[in-house]
């Protein structure tokens, strides 16, 4: 945060990566895990406009015209929706990547909404947060899919239960003993080609599969049973087609549940793949193991070890107070 | 049951009915309510061999063969697994109808255990009862599917998490306000039937959907949050199929949600119907409406209001004392 933090006023959030799917909820469970996470800065200014003046961490990829940047879309949104008539200049430091499958679009948008909510005398809630995010996120992709921002904004477990006629989702209690390793490998998918991979009809047998492992999932979480939610963590609809995209996968799963891993499945729409533990050491192991897999194919990761985020995101710095 | 205590020893066990599939987890969730069910008594006999010699309440659809009746095969083989030299006869009294959903074969099957393994001196606890209940199922129909036998033995909600390689399974807190009202219209289904009207595979879109709906399910009985639950009541597998099969199902359903009904589900393969309600007035209620509407087609039909059974088959008279 240095970059940002040195002499300012202004409020920094931090929004975390998210994991969707969770390999058995596929469009429906998503998970805030408590690092990497995207930091925004909101300062007032003086005209009435919304400005993103630096993105730092994206190597340029990422606009900084504020109708065709999540972070800027909610800010904007929120300006109007509160009727407040100083703008705010946005700084926005990325260390999420992108087209990662870790929600950094979903990331970017609610920091800034909590920062900008903030700043604008913390007007809302999160859960009234909850439309600027998914309303963002709908611009920028096309589609709205809250298993990344819903879990971004509240932290923890989240399984949307319904789309339509309105998005509803439920808080899963995060089960205590997991460790979450999330790997991500330097290569990008886009979200639009990995969702033309799934197939439109799916085999009964395979439902009747995937509604057995996203309900023992769901009772694990609730009753802290590990077993259970290692038996739910399967994934019949999106990995059968989307781990051809990543090199090794079959074998990269085949290693890492023989050390201990619950499973490896892919976060959100990937290339990042993540794996539950129950314990520190073993869910270190476990993203070296995956590290191996990736650099033999000569593409370098990033790793990362967390427990699940229970709180998603929040307000880090307030006028150059830290508030973490 | 004044036919078969009058003047006995022996043992007499009761087994609930059951509700399978729950609409929203077809082959995969299972419930029992407190009425009606079977009684089986059982008698050690001074020969070696096990003996059906009584039916009451079947109008003599069901056999008397012992290899052939679910009661008599569960008897038979715990009688081979234990090693006991005497025979026991047994007496059925059957108070669930026959290819009616309510999983009557299960029913038998699990009281003729819990009497027999009774009167053998009590040797094995009910989780050890669950693979002589279940292969006398498959025995019967060809094939295994816990969802009536397990709830019926064990009470409660059952969710079973795989079938293969083994057969897992996880009780799932049943929700302290629910009233169930379970119908049972004069005709029969057969399940080898209703099995043959399962389409082999399904849309993505009512996949994603029935996911949402068996874990929104399983979150609301673990949180008791009746919202949820209702919400959760939805079948996009079988009822669009089988509900063709039980005339005015869609008024039905309509007329039963508009007063107050979670849903209108088909009980197992049917053609009994049940609804889930917070409240005991409500319930009758619904029951009446269904019967209106069996009565409009000339069908008729008894109406069962019942909390969810949360202990499951139990003696309820050994050697002429009521252990109710």
């Amino acid at each position: 945060m240095d970059k940002i933090s040195v002499g300012d006023t202004g409020v920094t959030a931090f929004a975390p990566a998210t994991i969707g799917n969770i390999s058995c909820g596929f469009d429906l469970l998503g998970m805030a895990v408590n690092e990497p996470g995207d930091y925004v800065k909101v300062n007032l200014n003086y005209d009435r406009k919304i400005n993103i003046i630096r993105i730092d961490g994206d190597n340029g990829k990422l606009p900084l015209d504020v109708d065709k940047n999540t972070a800027g879309i909610v800010v904007k949104s929120l300006k109007k929706h509160l009727q407040k008539g100083r703008g705010l200049d946005i700084i926005l430091k990325k260390d999420l990547p992108i087209c990662s499958g870790m929600g950094s679009s979903a990331a970017s948008a609610v920091a800034a909404l909590v920062a900008a909510n903030q700043i604008y005398g913390n007007k809302l809630t999160k859960e009234e947060l909850i439309p600027f995010a998914l309303q963002a996120e709908a611009k920028v992709s096309g589609s709205v899919h809250g298993d990344n921002a819903l879990p971004c904004l509240l932290g923890g477990i989240i399984l949307i239960t319904n789309y339509k006629p309105k998005l509803t989702y439920v808080s899963i209690p995060a089960p205590k003993k997991v460790w979450v390793t999330l790997v991500h490998p330097d290569f990008e998918i886009s979200t639009a080609m990995a969702r033309g991979l799934i197939p439109e009809t799916l085999e009964m047998k395979k439902v009747i599969r995937q509604n057995a492992c996203i309900a023992g999932f769901v009772a694990g979480c609730y009753s802290n049973n590990l077993e259970l939610i290692k038996d739910g963590l399967k994934d019949y609809i999106a990995e059968p087609k989307r781990s051809k995209l990543i090199k090794s996968f079959p074998q990269m799963k085949m290693a890492v549940e023989k050390i201990g891993g619950f499973n490896l499945g892919i976060s959100g729409s990937g290339p990042s793949v993540f794996s539950f533990t129950a314990d520190k050491n073993v869910a270190t192991k476990v993203g070296r193991t995956i590290q191996k897999f990736f650099y033999q194919n000569k593409i370098s990761c990033q790793i990362y070890i967390s427990r699940i985020n229970k709180e998603g995101a929040k307000v880090v710095k307030a006028d150059g107070v830290n508030v973490m």
